[in-house]
């Protein structure tokens, strides 16, 4: 177990090797063992394999090969279409409609798809999240045909790996967490928490390509910025109303 | 790996043993280990022991006995904070005051929070998840002081398990999965695939509890009503823009 989570790397190069229905369904059904909000399962998982519905895919998770060549696409939902069709035929009322609901599907969608990937990886395959996901939301649900009140909230391409990769680095365990309160950080913890990440060869290389004075400009000004985020924050806000989880009164 | 994920039980019942402290840190450096997005890590975790930090947290987690027992609390929160705190220092701007930034470190946080879950329980011990976090994640916020741009999404109890219980029912998989596209579901599917849920004993034993015609109603009318999830749907997203996440213009 251990050992699977220590040795996670994200892969972006596939071979073409499909994946065992029986290996497939294991690990399907591993994710789904996962803890969900009083057992409700508000979540669905479409598991995509066609070639041309996955190049529609492609298309939208910003035409990242690896969505081509792995043999499935996961995709994520925050999922209470299925639940409220349950309650209805059962006489009972759903109030199901509100933003606390989609968070606490996507919750339930979100900690299966981490029991998928680790499942995957113990398996010998290779993973890959998609934080395209929620930015082309409203795309996915066109393609996937996604209902009232299913929203995508991740995705994960998975097949055998074809590259080799190193562990990739992360900030010093001390840096995130925080005992018994949180404690603000000093700008000298700052420095120290950043410390290593900034001294790495790749980091100095990144700085190098985007012609940037530093790793953090790479991720704020270029990667990750301001424009983007509003854009984004935008349209998946408007995807949570339009599925119908934005009636909060 | 996977025997772990089958195994998974929610466990409510724990020992005051405590958690060795090299054990604690590698569960949490498993939990670091998990994919985020671009590797930005925009999540904290606060780990509280204190027994009158405990009783603060018991009170707000509507008093569920489980948080005063097990000997340690993890609280896991989107957190931008420590990042936009680097960004400044380095001449960058950060541009993550929006919901886009919220939900993705969201999904940071809970694919860590489920990374040691299962890092715990692979090491012999026991946990649950406390949906009440983002319930009450206002209050969360006073009692573990987070700064803006920290919001509490999940939290563990984590401790030596002091009860043996049996696996708990999953719908079945094909109920959830959905192959290429989502197919909705008829009346009769839906009837399929809560057929083995409602036919447990227990089921039978909690309709007799709540004196309620059937299980769905014990959900929509009794567990998660309408009037709880607008009331906490507005909290939730009250918090998220207090914290600094909704300027999506």
């Amino acid at each position: 177990m251990l050992e699977t989570i220590f040795n996670h790397r994200s892969i972006r190069k596939y071979k073409s090797t499909p994946i065992d229905e029986k290996i497939l369904s294991q690990i399907l059904e591993a994710g789904i063992r996962a803890s969900t909000t009083g057992n409700m399962q508000v979540y669905s998982i479409v598991v995509t394999k066609d070639k041309e519905i996955k190049k529609k895919l492609w298309e939208i998770h910003f035409k990242q090969d690896m969505v081509l060549q792995a043999p499935v696409i996961l995709t994520f939902c925050a999922d209470f279409n299925r639940f409220n069709k349950w309650c209805e035929l059962r006489n009972a009322a759903p109030g199901y409609d509100n933003f606390l609901s989609f968070f606490t599907a996507s919750i339930d969608a979100l900690l299966v798809a981490q029991n998928v990937a680790l499942a995957a990886e113990s398996e010998g395959l290779g993973i890959c999240y998609l934080g395209t996901a929620t930015y082309m939301a409203d795309k996915i649900i066109e393609i996937l045909n996604l209902p009232k009140q299913v929203v995508p909230v991740t995705a994960l391409v998975v097949g055998y790996p074809d590259e080799n990769i190193k562990l990739v680095d992360r900030l010093p365990l001390k840096g995130i967490v925080h005992n018994e309160t949180y404690k603000d950080y000093s700008d000298e913890e700052i420095n120290k928490i950043y410390q290593e990440k900034e001294s790495l060869d790749e980091t100095a290389e990144l700085i190098k390509i985007n012609k940037t004075e530093n790793l953090a400009q790479i991720f704020a000004n270029i990667r990750y910025t301001k424009k983007d985020n509003v854009y984004f924050s935008k349209q998946f806000l408007k995807v949570i109303d339009e599925q119908g989880f934005m009636n909060n009164e």
